[in-house]
């Protein structure tokens, strides 16, 4: 089915469809276990915000009162495709979702709500949601890396390549063969959408995009199920999506090393509750800190030396209107790393606009610096100049961020991540978190993906 | 509210926001009624049509099983957002549905269904069904045109304005004031979606695309009234639509004319039941044949003197595999011109594949024509140079293709194409349509929007 010489876009159809527990290395399976549970404290983290919200109330408007599909910030259930637009919304609200580097991409907001929503009503079993998983993160991480970084300058490539990555997941789940795949990637592809230009307005779009590309993404792997088609080649074709919207890109990637090469487990974990553009200039703050004991009080300025994408999404954001949009401002995450020693979901919420955090964000600038842009996005290095109030200057450096693989939170820190995350917005009570952590660690072992928490 | 002062894009959601029936000119409100009814007809059409009932099968199953929004050709109600998607696929179907020239958009598949959906929903008056049929009309062409022709080279245009128009009629209805209009605008746009690679395998995605520009529009709308906010500058912003999906973007065109140009009658009925850039060579054609007398037996060749869009669409398809696709067949087209005396539904259901219509198929090419495509969106000039078996040739040229505005279709030949494209699916009896046909014509008159059609 995945022959060579078949065109890239096939191969990759092929290989999610015919993906099974068995190929998946242990260590993977437990990664995407993992995964799973951050992606569901992600979700519960966004219950009340007021986008969420309103994504919700307008989709559980249009959809079924009831169903098999669950809402977990509404504890109801509904369709899956209600169920799956509401759950992504809310998994990218936090900003505490995971990331792929290499692609630029957050798996988790449009891999696992439509996966979850269709395995409670297809009552599937515990590894064919980990295969669903396995093979939306596989695909969409592709699929952004193939977009490419021209893509990402314009694309919020988790919104455009988020509907490949829900189709992939849904589809394993629904059994397509890899003809009905490729179909279904066509449908996914021509549905693409999702525009950087809402963050110059601190406008609520984020969280439409993940809505979006989940529910369309689900919508095309269905929609092949039902007989309709797609284009064949849909990444490369010359009226296709790297035709439209990218100058640089690359089919070679996304065939690259499927079945060996394991992207989820490539997939960081986000400690900071921030862009993760701002993480490696967080971290490299923070050492520098510790390093030299230094309190926010010695601090004169400190400039961040960063690639150009970071630029491109956190340079508009200069005077920051909102928590969702401190969250892109450099200044802000600097600012409550040095005077809170933390920019967490708790730290933003009570001190973004404090006069401490917003003092030390207007001495804080950014820098295109040419062996991290170099390095980006294959490696996200973080470099700060410090210049203390009496006249010192330090530089601090991290080479991988907290959350990357080779500097991974364990399962305690995500158990706990995850408890904090459903404190934060009240979705869920310790002990069901608990729950949720054991569910998801047990996950090849459940014969049936049921309702995770109690009706409402 | 609309002050020159502001940039086109909020000047047009001003626009949409306060638009009130009687700045509508008395023939505008007419033509609004009769594209109203042409789209009702291809909604009709589209009935068991196989990929509109795979997209129908599919949002019925994740919607509720009854509700105030019709789907007409299942003769049930559901949600808004469900019918607005399953009439949008159905309304493109069949070929038939409205076209404005200048934008190379089809506003009617994208801004009735939504707008009908919605206004029985709310329960709405046929004077604010037509304020809404307006707005959206008027906004969708706008951004057509704001796009221009580099985008139509990749993207199908009703595709991706089409979320636009939507959320403009959609917004109109709900009374969205001119700050949330722009909102809407915002999620509209960063939602728009939809590539021409499908063409190229004859594959479904064009119902897809309608259903999603309904949907993802409708959306917008409804999230705009629930306090989603979305980008100021979607249309024109270093990271909007222009910047992603143009290199020759017009921002003048979004607010040209607003109030005294109307776009939407200068919308095109279709008299073929093929893709528009088929239609001026085809009228071209008829009219050489009838002044010289020619069956189809005695021509030997034709060459259509065409503009480069019609390349770019009709370029690919040379072989055409499913009587939808012969639709962007020129051959098949100018075949079915020549051997049947027309291209409606009839002619190509029966006769696309007959030996004598792919034999003067195969006789027929196209060739870029430098004064058709200068005139080219404004106007779509036809031209053809016919060769007889006997060596003699001609030249046949229109410069207005019938149902173009200046060569229009009469309420009578409307209400006569209505009745065939219901009679063709077989989607209401003649009696009903000549119901269709009064309310139409009678709308402002009509005090409340209920169902249109009795149920199934």
């Amino acid at each position: 089915m995945s022959g060579a010489g078949e065109h890239p876009g096939a191969q990759l159809a092929a290989f999610a469809a015919g993906l099974r527990l068995e190929q998946v290395p242990p260590a993977v399976q437990r990664r995407a276990e993992d995964l799973l549970l951050d992606g569901l404290g992600s979700i519960l983290a966004g219950k009340g915000a007021r986008p969420v919200e309103a994504i919700a109330r307008f989709w559980e408007s249009q959809g079924p009162a009831g169903g098999p599909a669950e809402i977990l910030i509404h504890r109801r259930g509904s369709s899956p495709l209600v169920a799956a637009a509401v759950n992504a919304a809310a998994c990218h609200v936090a900003e505490q979702d995971d990331v792929h580097n290499g692609s630029v991409f957050h798996p988790a907001a449009v891999v696992i709500p439509p996966a979850l929503a269709m395995a409670q009503a297809l009552g599937a079993s515990g590894a064919q949601l980990l295969e669903a998983l396995v093979a939306g993160y596989e695909v969409g991480i592709r699929t952004g890396e193939f977009l490419g970084r021209s893509h990402y300058k314009v694309f919020h490539t988790t919104g455009t390549a988020g509907t490949l990555a829900a189709a992939a997941a849904v589809g394993r789940l629904l059994g397509l063969d890899a003809r009905q795949m490729l179909h279904a990637f066509g449908s996914a592809g021509t549905q693409s959408a999702g525009l950087w230009e809402f963050l110059r307005d601190a406008a609520d779009s984020k969280q439409l995009h993940t809505a979006h590309a989940a529910s369309a993404g689900l919508a095309a792997a269905c929609l092949a199920k039902e007989g309709l088609t797609g284009a064949q080649r849909i990444f490369d074709g010359p009226q296709g999506l790297a035709a439209g919207m990218s100058s640089d890109a690359d089919p070679a990637r996304l065939a690259d090393g499927l079945g060996t090469r394991w992207t989820l487990a490539e997939t960081s974990f986000k400690y900071h509750a921030s862009c993760r553009h701002t993480h490696p200039a967080a971290d490299a703050l923070q050492a520098v800190m510790a390093a030299q004991g230094l309190a926010a009080a010695d601090i004169e300025s400190v400039v961040a030396h960063v690639h150009q994408g970071a630029l491109d999404v956190l340079g508009p954001v200069t005077d920051p209107r909102t928590v969702h949009q401190s969250k892109f401002s450099m200044g802000t995450v600097l600012g409550l790393v040095a005077g809170r020693g933390g920019a967490g979901l708790r730290e933003f919420e009570d001190h973004w606009q404090d006069p401490d955090t917003r003092a030390l964000r207007e001495r804080v600038r950014m820098e295109l610096d040419p062996e991290v842009d170099r390095a980006y996005p294959r490696r996200w290095i973080g470099k700060v100049t410090v210049t203390t109030r009496d006249g010192r200057v330090f530089q601090g450096r991290v080479d991988e961020p907290k959350g990357d693989p080779g500097n991974t939170l364990d399962r305690a820190a995500l158990a706990a991540k995850a408890q904090s995350l459903a404190a934060f917005s009240g979705a869920a009570r310790p002990a069901e978190v608990s729950r949720l952590v054991g569910w998801c660690q047990s996950l090849t072992a459940q014969a049936r993906v049921g309702m995770l928490l109690e009706p409402a």
